[in-house]
């Protein structure tokens, strides 16, 4: 049997994608030792593999080898088992690869409960995303009622789900996009207190006018810039939870300054904190749970930005770096 | 009745103190409306204050105003009282200026427990710098049993309590000094299990060297360069305090880029927390006779280095910046 599947031949430079990420047909056999075939149905985009495309050896994964299949968090058939918890047939999610069918270890895979409404929900206000937003707002921002939560890639597919957490918390909602269309579903579809385009509105200037008092907890996706600007609007106390450092991925050397207004951390004893969802895992099935709960009332919205077809999945996960996207952005094949 | 006091006469420009402030004499009345006199025994010289003579808006305290005394904390006794609650005689330490009397209110100063061998740990282990280094070590960094723990400006007044305290919760502590007369105090006396003079080692290789797996607790009383290497030597969850800004508070405009290497924050899920010991006060009690009992049994060393005379205030404070001093920067009149 033959597969199709993306390899890694160069790394990147910037988003030049085409140069470095090719589709080829190779032989897939069956599984054997306690593997699972699967045959792909959706592929998550997620800014958080670029890193692995370059040589940087100090990030929290290694680098994808040469010649090797790029790989993504994936919603799955069994099709093939050699594993007997493993049936033919079930729904799994994991990290797999860029491709329609894979053998992967079984144990990295969770099998799913199927019925929801939409596939999509699995990969987003079910999946790593639900998570990472709930573990940043919750066990990271620590939120308050009543308190300023400004998010960053807010109309992005973790940024979104953050804000609609925190709003649940109590908080008052600040998310930052870039277009009006992001805007307007933010404060029209998902409850935003308020949505500053910061591609056309003074940064600085819309915090001061919508936290004069200052910004509680700020919710980064992205760094650079935009927190060097958060930076001098801190309340005191202010948390941050470090998400992701979306300005930064695609630079060549790969290392970021750190914010302008550095010395704001002491003047307001605020907090950066990195964090990375997969550290709690051990809490999943209480986030799980949470998460559905939500999702199936109606209270945790999300949109997914569909490609169709396993050849166009460069358009797809270049529109994560452009800012093309709303919400999730997914490959369905 | 006359005193001598120090004004504040310009914005110095580096650590050119000579040209920005100015010892006068002007008279004193008697206290009244609850205020108490007080004749100072020894002003305490902390790089923090430094901040307060630049122009700067942003900062924890406003600015102190041109033609305004210098502040500072001090030990004093009381002369005069205008208050039934303070006795002429008493013992007490509290933020005053540089002067040899002052009229000041009550409130904010405390009456000190006679009796201690050296007056002068009232304004070290006793003092600011004991809080501080305590509320560090214990509230901000969370030391647990056998955690690598670094400290910047080590033999300085609140570093080398904060290595001693980390010390009794079971570190292993290491810190940074600039000479090798630092560096030995921190061994011999004050039980550091390594010093590393910074200013002749190489101090990634050194970090390398003492910390494989990385530095846990950064207690950081400097950001700048050191900071920045720090940075790419901290053990997954690291914890960094950020004390204060000794690096950055002589430089023009006060903008501190922040570190180098930012984006390990989120590689090895770090925290940095700017911390202020005034936040901590209502617990106080309870800092204040942990580290009276630690410094009576001698487990709470420090060292002092004593000018005498107000005239030589600034003799004392540029040594603060210089790195000449050891230990507590103090001004005995």
């Amino acid at each position: 049997m033959k597969r199709k599947v993306w390899k890694l031949i160069a790394r990147p430079d910037g988003t030049n994608f085409e140069e470095a990420l090719e589709l080829v047909e190779e032989d897939i056999s069956d599984p054997v030792n306690g593997q699972i075939q699967i045959k792909l149905k959706i592929i998550s985009m997620d800014a958080g593999t670029r890193m692995w495309m370059s040589d940087r050896q100090d990030s929290y994964q290694p680098p994808i080898d040469l010649g090797s299949s790029m790989v993504g968090v994936c919603l799955a058939e069994i099709t093939k088992s050699s594993n007997p918890s493993f049936k033919e047939g079930d729904l799994v999610r994991g990290f797999g690869e860029w491709a329609d069918f894979a053998n992967v270890d079984s144990e990295s895979f969770l099998v799913l409960e199927k019925g929801l409404d939409h596939d999509e929900a699995y990969l987003s206000a079910l999946g790593l995303n639900g998570w990472t937003a709930y573990v940043g707002v919750m066990e990271v921002g620590k939120p308050k009622k009543g308190e300023n939560f400004l998010v960053s890639a807010a109309a992005g597919a973790t940024g979104s789900l953050a804000g609609q957490i925190a709003k649940k918390a109590g908080c008052r909602v600040i998310g930052l996009a870039g277009s009006q269309e992001k805007c307007d579903w933010l404060v029209n579809d998902l409850g935003f207190d308020i949505a500053i385009n910061y591609k056309i509105e003074d940064l600085d200037s819309a915090l001061k006018k919508h936290c004069p008092d200052g910004v509680d907890i700020y919710f980064d996706n992205v760094a650079g810039d935009i927190l060097d600007t958060v930076m001098q609007n801190l309340a005191l106390n202010a948390r941050i939870p470090l998400c992701g450092l979306l300005a930064q991925y695609n630079k060549k050397g790969a290392k970021l300054p750190g914010p302008d207004n550095f010395d704001q951390l002491l003047m307001k004893r605020a907090t950066i904190t990195g964090f990375f969802c997969p550290d709690f895992l051990d809490d999943g099935p209480r986030i799980e749970s949470m998460l559905s709960e939500w999702y199936k009332e109606g209270s945790l919205k999300f949109k997914a930005d569909i490609t169709e077809g396993l050849e166009n999945v460069l358009i797809s996960y270049k529109k994560i770096f452009t800012g093309e996207n709303i919400g999730k952005t997914l490959v369905k094949l």
